[in-house]
């Protein structure tokens, strides 16, 4: 699969849900797992090493090591999704944000799982022409949702 | 060029110095490019659709739209990179992170031009085999310094 | 028509009808419409230089850089209005107050449509008498207000 | 004078100074004053009151009453510069831009006296056409500044 | 009356009324009124410099300048409530705190009218015996539901 | 003696200078002393409870549980004032002023012990006529100086 | 009873039952007691010096002293819970964390009762093998759990 | 050794060097080690899998995953130090704090590393009484510091 979706907990699933339906619709294929960077450290090495991912996906709250710990495990890009909790995500979005040199992490918005999805598209478009003339296609979609919007609103 | 580095201002200069250390060092060529999303807003659009770059990084601080802008030009791969001026970053930070749902940037930690500079090359090396395997091996060395740094250390 | 009022989303609606309420009040005249920085930045390119306001208005909110994005394609007095959404809007506040020296926006707070409207009202004012005196108006019906507010907890 | 830019104390004359710089470069006529909405309130009401500017412009730090002050007692547009000394101004700039509704006052960066000096300018030159053709090509400097670093870089 | 208590809006009446509530236990007489810092200026002045009250409290929300614009117009001890709105409070905690040498405001708690009324009590105590021990009896009662919630929880 | 200052390291003698250097020019004594709410509770409980001041001063940074302390041991009025070290005093300010309902603290600006001196002896005032007026000289001098830093800064 | 458990006021109760279900499945004893640092100074430092406990818990919110002078009035390890009622817990947190040198208090997550009850037993098990081989089990159990969420979610 | 130190880079060294003075001074054994969650993730698990130490203490700054880490490896007390670099350490200090249900990590002030020797040594002083007088005996010679403080101030 060329993308790997690792939530911290079961309980990031509706922020992976918008990934997953960014990458179904782009008909790109991805696993989706539960593993946890402080409570399952094994499964997650596990997971990062044994798989053949071009991209990853880690979505985590609170002390969110998760998208740090699978980079520290594998050198293909690795995308951080700070979910927000406490501290309205705060907390994990320093978390992933402020990686030491040396091994980066992609941050994307908080609970913002559909930016992390088209990131993963946008990066594995580079070595697929389909995928990058859906992309610019998504894109145009967008412009025009937003001149139907204004539309709507001149009214 | 593979990849484009644009500068909100000169004054960004050393930060984009230590993405382009690592460029270099990885044999990876760059544009390195200043244009300011508020004061050349058009020469920021020319750059950006001009360019045949994989990936794109932006550098700014303040109100750091840039990253935003440029991503909002092209559906290649946009890296972004908060610069420490006021408020510790914060302000560039969560204006290149909090990107609204459909258009993507990766945002990596304040000041780190080296990150954004390895995020590019981890992108790059999805289809280069060669530079895959030059990560594997700065990725190595990176675990040897701190083995380094131990030894040292218990002196 | 002498202000243009941009969204953009369409989900900044609320915002909005703050300022026309009192944009109409008022009897000053405006245009609203929804165009995105980051989705459809030519069209907001387009809406700023076809546009013969004297005042325009960005709402937005997350990474906000729309009153910014607006303000670099005119030197007309561009005001911004923050919307809350994560963070409390503390993300939309720093991505449209803290613009780089050169490129000035007005920010006013959060969520604070009205008052958007009034300042672009009170820059009007300077060349339109009859306006002016409505503000002044405005002011002693405020205090009015205040002093019945304060009858009516003093009972 | 067209302008009145008042501070909150003399500590906030390097502020002022990127003001009154901008304004002299301009031609734009302006008065210079010291007066604290905390230390001093009832000269603040008089210097406003007496004063026929068109715009003000209130600089101070800290719990930064002024510029707040400044608009409750006129209906003239009023400028607020947020100066950074304790919690990197992030006290000011809140003081300022958080006005209720009713009152608003245009805030700009921490720091940025240009950038209130630029939208002060703006604004008169609704009707000045002399100015405003001077802020075209202040604009136009400016990008051909930035082209001109860029150049700079690029060797 | 010993205490005046002034909101800077209708708005903040639940939090005038844990003061007020505190200030009937004691039997210490009050004046309530509603004055707006920003909105009604010369009304605000006009209480503080008519009263002849021992102790100001200031209630406010946002940009809450009323506490120190209380301060600015009278050297009777000035108490302020910072009102939670946007941002939970920290606008309007650092509006009131954070004052400018020379002229002080007692700040307290986020929505803690109680604690506003018992400091001016404390204060009040001091010239007025019967306060005192009515203040040291409402302690040891405090201590008392302590115990008894103590209690409570340990069955 | 009327007023007894409490730091809570010697390390926080700049700012009882400042305070203790109001309370001289007003000719208001006072007891200086050191002592810590976390490192020496009995010291500070016995300073308390021996104590006749008619007001204390707490000065303490980081987690400052000093003037809440202080607070616990006396229904005397308490001024708390926060120490910034790091975070820029954040620490300080909110373990000061968000004391819990019941025991009030007087929290001051960060670093203000000049204000901390202003508010205990706008306290004392109540039953000093003479100190009630040299408060209000004190005031009209503030009011004369920034008329001074006015008349130079418009030369 | 090896673990006192300390509540600020009884509106903690939630955040106590998470850690009272912690220790109840652990099998080991513990006293839940309410006491205020600030309105029952005396009654915290008489349940801290008359118990036996080998580790304290002090779970308090807003200006959240109750740990720190928990660990002024003993040398046995202390634990602190920030509970977050206003700013999220920003306050509890950095009032609970910001301990001066030579009095440290054990900081866990916001709200985190089950995460304090967790470390006192890690540091009663070094003392008791049992407890040890309990903690093994736990940490296992998560570890499964964690593995039966993936499988749920790979559905 | 009973403590384990471990620092995220030679650069943490003056914040553990706090650490190993107090250590030293409690005649308490420790081995000192480097090792990055982030670098050499092997390398910490190997660290602390192989160590029979009683107390783990972890020292990092920005995305501070090294306490967490180590903890996600031991079931022994894991203590962690936020160390300041960028925003002043609330990045480390969040990364720390937050962790997740069920994998304590007891968090000290930023820097603060002599208060994590201390948090060890209170742990390992419930199996060592020479170890607990000791800490009695610190203990008071820090509250006869405080009184020589005092009495130096009050000359």
């Amino acid at each position: 699969m060329p993308v790997m979706l690792i939530l911290g907990s079961s309980s990031d699933k509706p922020i992976a849900e918008k990934a997953a339906k960014i990458l179904d619709e782009f008909g790109v294929k991805y696993d989706l797992r539960v593993a946890s960077a402080h409570r399952a450290p094994e499964m997650v090495k596990g997971i990062v090493e044994k798989s053949n991912a071009d991209v990853f996906i880690g979505i985590a709250g609170l002390a969110a090591a998760l998208p740090g710990v699978i980079a520290s495990h594998t050198t293909k890009p690795v995308i951080g999704v700070p979910v927000g909790t406490k501290l309205d995500g705060l907390d994990a979005l320093l978390s992933i944000m402020q990686m030491p040199p040396g091994v980066p992490v992609a941050c994307v918005g908080i609970d913002r799982g559909e930016n992390a999805a088209l990131l993963a598209i946008e990066i594995l478009a580079l070595k697929d022409a389909k995928l990058a003339a859906k992309l610019a296609g998504h894109r145009k979609g967008m412009a025009r949702k937003v001149g139907e919007q204004d539309k709507e609103l001149r009214k």
